[in-house]
């Protein structure tokens, strides 16, 4: 599995935790079998009625629990009547298994319906990740939840709790995933606007005073959209949640009325503990948090997730933390109000907050084989409105990547003439405050890195056609990366290198770019394979804002032949 | 292209054209090509805004045109977000493509979003024809349009006229074709119901008013849902309309205010003229009527369809037959009511008018090889409501009928362990009107026809769960077949048989089973390939009621690659 001198230091952590699996007799560790039928039904998670995307007739699916070192073993039926499907295991780095990425167009072909598809990957690490449909905007319909990966028997983590309970943030809209997608794809483009509903464990609420244009029921009265529990406390006892963010379009801050929450994990890895006040949460990102339940144990609390870095029209999703000796009554207080939507400050803030447990500072090389400046802009190609990187819309081509660039014969990818994409842009006389107009191409092209180099990453905001600078979390398949800096206005590699830390950076697998900002990281591309980096946005990432990263093609060995059947792989 | 000494009679038709044909020195007929983009698009197409399945943009699709021996061929790309596509080309025999049949499932594997397949094929017959999606219920949402095929230069039909045009008919549901399936396969059944709207040339009028709780606009001054014109006439001309229905659910009656109608055509064979006041049309069917512009030309005249058959709750659809001096008005009456829905027996009569024009009649072999007596139920199976034949309802399998059954290592077909479907049920003690209660299997089975083998079809119908009696229109790929008999109850092989029209029955591909009543046909199975018979309602084929004829599947040849990619067939 480790085949690259770069993958030492991964290796060193790794072994640690090997003595202690090693020693028991079942090395391996446990193989978890998950038989998934995936199918539309009808939903009402905020007390509207519309079809959702669930696994086994659940929305949102089961959380998947394991002990690090296991495998999994997910049977995927599709049963979509006549859409496709393919589920991402996100935050898993698919180490030795790169085509159980379940990334379509990527890393496979489509989950055609009627069809079976086997995910087969082994959690290398502990903590608290997600999965996701990851076929065109389908995430926006459902099919999204949990993984939780424990330490194993006799290990401990830095930190101490009594219970855990697992807190899945989402944005919900009424109108389907076609709808969506098909506004985007128009001439004018019709946005998605923002959702009708914030959800918290699959639940939200939505008015059904106002949907009398609707179309289809609105039952306030349905147990499916009643108000969810966080979790119920016993007073004094220290609780560790474990918080995902599934948004398809918001980065939501996550209250829980007069208690704190310290930090603890991130992405899964340990944090240097940090007390919040609440937490900013972007889509693709997790985070464990502990909260004692340290108030008044005859009252119960809000918990609310609102939206921010857009101007919020959506109500905030509710949950309430109730202590056990009061577990019926709702709260007799107001939600909290949440922060200013426009608070950019306050949000980098708490992102340059996060950095590494000291204990579990992965040692990160002093500097990048390579170096890309990846500028995000919004930009007008062959009459639509598309999302591009240094002036590239990525396209998901019919042939997923790993499939053509591995296929010796014909030279698949080559064939495509891909020309590499732009490493930089003009950025010493780029204005990110009044870019000019900014035209570009639609591709399919990949970056190829040397196998087990190092890369760094800048990416640079700027704004939109629309006057707007946005927050965008990027997500990076197959790796976790050291974040290096958080960035205000422009980077310049001349002075701002300076400013990266490289002391005790957290490592994570999704990161924001703020508004009018950039982001640095930092990564070894010692995982061979075909991997995206993309805004985990769902309309971004549809219109094209995303990279394909590829690193140690000829040693992925023989691809299963259950990816193939799309493009020219049949 | 004909192999087989039983094609010897259809031959001798295909060769007096040819003389026609292979005169010219351009013998082998024009190439058309067509590029489609098949793409969602919202259209308003009775005021209601909704999204439709369009080709390059247009709903209902462009009509194809042709001349008899032209070649047509299709390139589709399919960009419907995360949805497959198969186009069928309805009435086509597809002699020696079976592959371009465009039946997912049983001549090809889907196409995929991003993908492009071309359909390649013959029009070797003159007549009206129809295409459509062929996946799941997909037709439902839009993907129609016609196919004319045009005598070559200097061939006569047995009429004439001074113009043609086209009439295609279909109904129209506001929910989406998900919305509708999800719903037909939950348990309990949430039917499709009744249609919204009926559209002519996709065109029709729902009342905006009650919209209200529709959820997306309703415009009862868009331009897409304004009264059509049907053609505009010039007093004592003659017009040939060439009707088609590619209705979902409904069997309709279409009446044009004040004007006979003389069918002339059947499913691409002339019919010996028949004069009607209004016309039955089932799905699947294309007629072409002669009209003459004999009225008054100061006035302009309805043309109305209506559903029969089922209790109606849909408005008429509506078009305008306009005189060239009276162009601008509406019609100042009243549209026609249409006939009462449930008056069967003047359905029966029509049908048992349409019989071979004396000059085209098809010789039949006086007897069949095989009989195979297919009883139509609604039954319960594994807890879901279907639809069966003899007790088998179809599940259209991941691997295509026309590869697995072609591919002889492992044989993949026969691996399935298909037990051949019943060829009869218990006609003699089985009660129609008061079935048993019906259990039943789903399954993937074909029946296996020998090649150049003549075979008869009665098609029986029953009650359903519900009580009631429905027509059904079926419909037979890849051949036409000789409708020998219209018969009320219960068909009795020992005595109906002779009430077989052996002299002048017209040939068709799709016939309706009436209500309570049988339906004979007798076929030549002289054309290798996998074939699918089956009612031409999506929600009944959806539910299984297709059966699938194999016939010389060791003649095909090789498959084409393009239709393989799903399922075993990678």
């Amino acid at each position: 599995m480790m085949m690259v001198p770069s993958r030492r230091p991964l290796l060193a952590a790794v072994l640690c935790w090997s003595l202690v699996l090693f020693a028991a007799p079942a090395a391996e560790g446990k193989v978890h079998h998950h038989t998934w039928d995936i199918a539309y039904r009808y939903k009402s998670p905020d007390c509207f009625e519309k079809l959702a995307v669930t696994i086994n007739g659940e929305f949102p699916g089961p959380t998947i629990r394991a002990t690090q070192g296991d495998t999994i073993v997910v049977t995927v039926n599709n049963h979509l009547e006549t859409e496709n499907t393919g589920i991402h295991w996100h935050g898993i780095r698919q180490i030795g298994s790169p085509w159980a990425d379940g990334t379509v167009g990527v890393t496979q072909c489509p989950i055609l319906p009627g069809e079976t598809f086997t995910y087969r990957f082994v959690v290398d690490r502990p903590g608290t990740y997600l999965y996701h449909a990851h076929y065109g905007m389908q995430r926006v319909a459902g099919l999204d939840g949990m993984i939780v990966v424990s330490v194993p028997a006799g290990v401990s983590e830095p930190f101490s709790y009594d219970e855990e309970h697992t807190v899945l943030l989402m944005d919900w809209w009424h109108k389907s995933v076609y709808e969506q997608a098909v506004g985007l794809a128009s001439d004018p483009l019709v946005f998605v606007n923002e959702p009708q509903s914030l959800l918290i464990n699959g639940r939200g609420r939505f008015n059904c005073s106002q949907s009398q244009a609707a179309g289809v029921g609105c039952n306030a009265s349905s147990p499916e959209c009643s108000l969810p529990t966080l979790f119920t406390a016993a007073p004094g006892k220290t609780y560790r949640l474990r918080i995902g963010s599934l948004t398809s379009l918001s980065s939501l801050n996550l209250e829980i009325q007069g208690h704190s929450m310290t930090v603890v994990e991130a992405d899964g890895h340990y944090v240097n503990p940090v007390r919040v006040g609440s937490l900013f949460v972007y889509s693709g990102e997790t985070y464990s948090v502990l909260v004692t339940a340290d108030q008044d144990p005859s009252m119960s609390y809000w918990a609310a997730s609102h939206v921010v870095g857009r101007d919020r029209k959506t109500p905030s999703g509710l949950a309430v933390l109730r202590y056990s000796r009061n577990e019926s009554d709702p709260p007799r207080t107001l939600p909290p109000a949440g922060p200013a939507w426009n608070d950019t400050a306050s949000r980098v803030r708490q992102s340059r907050s996060i950095v590494a447990h000291p204990a579990h500072v992965e040692p990160l090389p002093a500097r990048p084989d390579r170096a890309l400046l990846l500028l995000n802009t919004q930009n007008r190609i062959n009459n639509r409105l598309k999302w591009a990187v240094n002036g590239v819309s990525l396209a998901f081509p019919p042939t997923p990547f790993l499939v053509s660039m591995t296929m010796k014969r014909g030279g698949m990818y080559d064939q495509q003439k891909q020309r590499p994409p732009p490493e930089t842009y003009d950025y010493r006389s780029y204005d990110i405050a009044s870019p000019p107009a900014a035209n570009g191409t639609v591709a399919s092209a990949a970056y190829r890195l040397g196998l087990g180099s190092v890369v760094d990453v800048v990416l640079q905001n700027t704004v939109a056609l629309n006057g707007k600078s946005e927050t965008h979390p990027w997500h990076l398949h197959g790796h976790d990366f050291w974040v290096l800096a958080y960035g205000e206005g422009k980077f310049d590699p001349d002075k701002d290198v300076a400013k990266f830390n490289l002391r005790d950076p957290i490592m994570k697998n999704t990161v924001a770019l703020h508004p009018m900002g950039w982001t640095a990281v930092r990564f070894r591309a010692d995982n061979p394979g075909v991997w995206l980096f993309h805004c985990h946005i769902e309309a971004h990432v549809y219109m094209g804002m995303a990279v394909v990263f590829e690193e140690g093609i000829d040693k992925v060995g023989r691809l299963p032949k259950a990816i193939m059947g799309c493009g020219r792989s049949t």
